[in-house]
């Protein structure tokens, strides 16, 4: 057994626990070494050998050097302590515990996990794992009211090409309008790029985070948005702009203003006074040098207070959640108490970090629900888009995104094809229809909340940041009614079929050097299989009937039926067909 | 090179903020398989592969089968990405990123440090790092006054054998008294066992948090032995028992005598109305089952309010720190909030948390600033009182222990031997002393703070708990006095001996079947080299020049001069013998 394989540690994502009484426990080991894995556990106080339990621990999920266990620890007194007695494939038994690997248990030692707080129980919001979200950059969605046009609109048209600075006009009225339309689609979230009082297109230099941008409308304007898209059954999620300002932001005005003198001179990190802008901004900011995004300095409690009074206000407007700009480099304690706040004000409200990499230390439970899960995109990048995975490589890096997170935010986390900040998708699928609608039928079945960038439903393309934010496209003509109708029947699909929700994740079958992808997910005893052709040629599949656990299956896409025969269910897939069986 | 073996992530200790510009990195392989570790490191927003810096990661310990190394960072944009580029000993070479393993540096990603936030920052008292810290147990310690005795007070005598419940009339006069037989001893902080009023001898059992218990003495004996263990330069801390209080708290007699109609019913864990303390507690308590120490609810509100009006209290009258009992079972919130309130009310106030098994959720820099070393403590029980783990599995041990915490933890961590806990040391050693002045001396040199359980130092024996807590031996017929003028050579050594506190850490020699173990510790450009023959035979020593750098040495302990010739020091070392060269 390869020792150095072995992990484990008592803390996220290892150690998770599921409510007072129960604590959920993986283990890695190397890749096809464990024949079975048992956990022996007991109250940390006992001290008796045979107050142990034994839990069996199940596989869960395989990378490309690892498997991974999981078990799920009952534990009346809150408190743990365990050893994993794992049996190698040619029988040898060795203990894994704090103290490291042996063959008798007490070299072995325990892992402990202390005591199970209330405060340490990682909740997120229930609505949120029915939720398809979908992406709105304001100025680009919809044009509802040509009184709030800035000066030099430019043209709404199909062959718009934004620069860095353009504005089309869009706004909020223009989103109500546009209600039924996401209706029929079948979403239920509305996530909003800022909105509020900005210079910009992008609104993410804010200068008054207590407004909404005249441009986009007035707060009448907003509080009917807020009550129509309730009334239409759509949630919304505000970005939470907190590790900058923009320069026009009355407290770094005043800093401009009166240097080392205001009262603000500590909201922001100003390396020298007199403050300059140019040719090089002598303070903090934003990315590499971005001098009208002075980075807030969020550790600062009059800054906090500031921001929090900014989430109270729209919090209690009735919004019903937040998306956090660059989160991760916002400090922890501002975020915990974020959170705190945020959830006393609202406790269903949703906290979704904008993190591109590992974002393990900002899920414990304590700071966000989730992240925009740009892990899941890079995986899906790779299968779908440049082709350069096959179904095992893609497996593989899809269970190393998947263990890095707690399931509570895994379920949660926005599942993401694009955004404003990358390539349309379709445009990276070289705009081959068919690899994008695989894709995103992928995306509407996997774990987590598929997330839809405003314009990818109806084909929209783009390269990356600025035009991947072209203007919306509403012409009957100039948009992709038919790929409409599938994102519709595949929302549909998602909202009607519990599992593709709720359910557990199993891998069906990927194998090395194959196109073919399936995995099963299971809620409640149902079953929903997804099987994935990514490939242009037709494929026959056999697929093994352990982990359907059923002989008969109902395509929700066709509606086509089989029967399994013998021990294996055998299906022919037509060039990136996707197969979504029940 | 073995894949699976190489471990790191971006978190502490893998990961730890130096300052606001340095970032110190840790990385984990197999053992003996890297020949070099190089870290490639950039401003998180650079894109080109120009724009990073290489760094040198040197290797830094070794345990049963990792081999780990580590490099400091440097960054200027307090935002780090970075991947470990290793040469294998074959000259195979391979990068390490946060996607994985590869040749090619694309596919093997970044790891990223989103931004180092000064509240990141985990600074511990200076002082810390010079402290020899003294444990009193004030029931057993020394009875300064016969007025405030306990009615039963025991003889206060070499045979005497306490049970659970006897008491023995130490008190508060008796240390203050004693303080210049404590400087005599030369150790410079002092840590009491509680001291608040409870009706038991040990006095985890807190009937009020705001009151001296007054066999120990009262406001004004506490007062006084403040000022003067001040005078005398010794620090001094509390023992913080948050976890649980007494049965005869004030809340607590509240909820026992009014039940559900309590104001206080939720600050204690009552399972059911009314409360009942026999057979069975019905609330949670310490442990299991102990009905006079009711489990306090430390996340609401008011018991935390409660208990920091209690840490103020103390705190601003001048003590040096806190010692937190039962610190793995109460909230993190609870201990961030307490930190900053603690360093609030006196930033050189130290917080020890006691955790027997491994902390490293508590030392992230925002909760403790170290723990009782009972890591440390199994280690050198192995080795020293059992003699099970040869030289080579000590050294492994110890690294293991090490490499688990953030550096600035390690240096302040109480290493002890034993405590009013566990069984007394010489006892371990089946009171064969010379083992016992070899691991103290271990004690004295090792990476730390070495924490003297009261007594040690002049002989004393006992098993667990409760006969480790006998009274103290006052009289120098039953002293062992040669024992105390050894401790204090070894303090005087210590604190003469900047290495001893300050240095980095090298293993010197440690083979296996050898119970020979040496370490070299350097601290800005001078060293201290500890040779430990763990054997009842003569042994000769051979050392590696490379490790000491040096050729003369003398030995601080017995005065012995020496030279190496050739490449190598050879020292003969007779059984038990240790020495501390310079």
């Amino acid at each position: 057994m390869l020792i150095e394989a072995l992990f484990h540690e008592t803390r996220v994502p290892y150690a998770c626990p599921e409510n007072l009484h129960s604590l959920r426990v993986r283990l890695r080991a190397g890749k096809g070494e464990i024949a079975r894995c048992l956990v022996l556990h007991a109250d940390r106080y006992e001290l008796l050998d045979s107050c142990f339990q034994q839990t069996e621990a199940e596989w869960m999920a395989s990378d490309q050097r690892f498997d991974y266990f999981e078990a799920l620890l009952e534990c009346t007194a809150k408190r743990l302590q365990y050893v994993f007695l794992l049996e190698g494939k040619k029988g040898e038994r060795v203990y894994f515990g704090e103290s490291g690997v042996s063959k008798e248990r007490n070299r072995a030692g325990v892992f402990q996990y202390a005591y199970i707080h209330e405060s340490a129980l990682f909740v997120t919001p229930e609505w949120a794992r029915d939720a398809v979200v979908y992406q709105i950059f304001p100025d680009r969605f919809a044009n509802g009211d040509k009184e709030n046009d800035p000066p030099r609109t430019e043209d709404w048209s199909k062959d718009a090409r934004p620069g860095r600075d353009s504005f089309y006009g869009g706004d909020l009225e223009g989103v109500i309008h546009s209600l039924p339309y996401l209706r029929k689609l079948g979403v239920n979230a509305l996530y909003f790029t800022p909105i509020f009082a900005s210079p910009s297109n992008h609104k993410y230099d804010t200068a008054d985070y207590l407004r909404i941008d005249p441009q986009f409308g007035n707060l009448d304007t907003f509080k009917r948005l807020i009550r129509e898209a309730h009334r239409h059954g759509m949630r919304i999620i505000l970005d939470a702009v907190f590790n900058h300002s923009g320069d026009r932001f009355f407290a770094f005005r005043d800093v401009l203003e009166k240097g080392a003198d205001s009262q603000y001179r500590d909201w922001f990190f100003i390396e020298q006074f007199p403050v300059v802008q140019t040719p090089q901004p002598n303070y903090e900011t934003f990315a590499v040098n971005v001098p009208v995004m002075p980075k807030l300095r969020t550790e600062n409690r009059e800054v906090k207070e500031y921001l929090f009074q900014v989430v109270r206000y729209w919090t209690e407007m009735g919004i019903d959640g937040w998306r956090l700009d660059v989160a991760n480099e916002v400090d922890h304690a501002f975020w915990r108490d974020f959170r705190s706040f945020v959830k006393m004000l609202n406790p269903e409200a949703l906290i979704i970090g904008e993190v591109w990499h590992n974002a393990v230390k900002w899920l414990e439970g304590d700071q966000f629900d989730s992240v925009m899960n740009y892990l899941f995109r890079d995986c899906v990048y790779r299968f779908f888009a440049e082709q350069t995975s096959d179904a095992s490589e893609f497996d593989a890096e899809l269970t190393t995104a998947r263990i890095s997170y707690p399931d509570q935010a895994l379920q949660v986390a926005w599942n993401l094809l694009d955004s404003h900040d990358t390539e349309r998708f379709l445009t990276s699928c070289g705009e081959k229809e068919e690899r994008f609608r695989l894709a995103v039928l992928f995306q509407m079945t996997y774990v987590g909340t598929p997330l839809i960038y405003y314009g990818d439903e109806i084909g929209m393309t783009g390269e990356t940041d600025p035009d991947c934010r072209r203007p919306m496209l509403w012409d009957k003509e100039e948009k992709n009614q038919a790929l409409f109708s599938y994102y519709q029947r595949l929302i549909r699909i998602r909202r009607s079929c519990a599992p593709l929700r709720r359910g557990s994740f199993r891998t069906w079958l990927a194998d090395p050097g194959s196109p073919v992808y399936a995995f099963v997910r299971s809620w409640q005893g149902e079953n929903a299989g997804i099987v994935l052709n990514n490939s242009d040629s037709w494929q026959n599949v056999s697929l093994p009937l352990d982990t359907w656990a059923k002989r008969n299956w109902t395509d929700l896409l066709t509606g086509e039926k089989g029967q399994a025969s013998g021990n294996r269910m055998e299906l022919i897939l037509s060039p990136y067909q996707g197969m979504v069986l029940v």
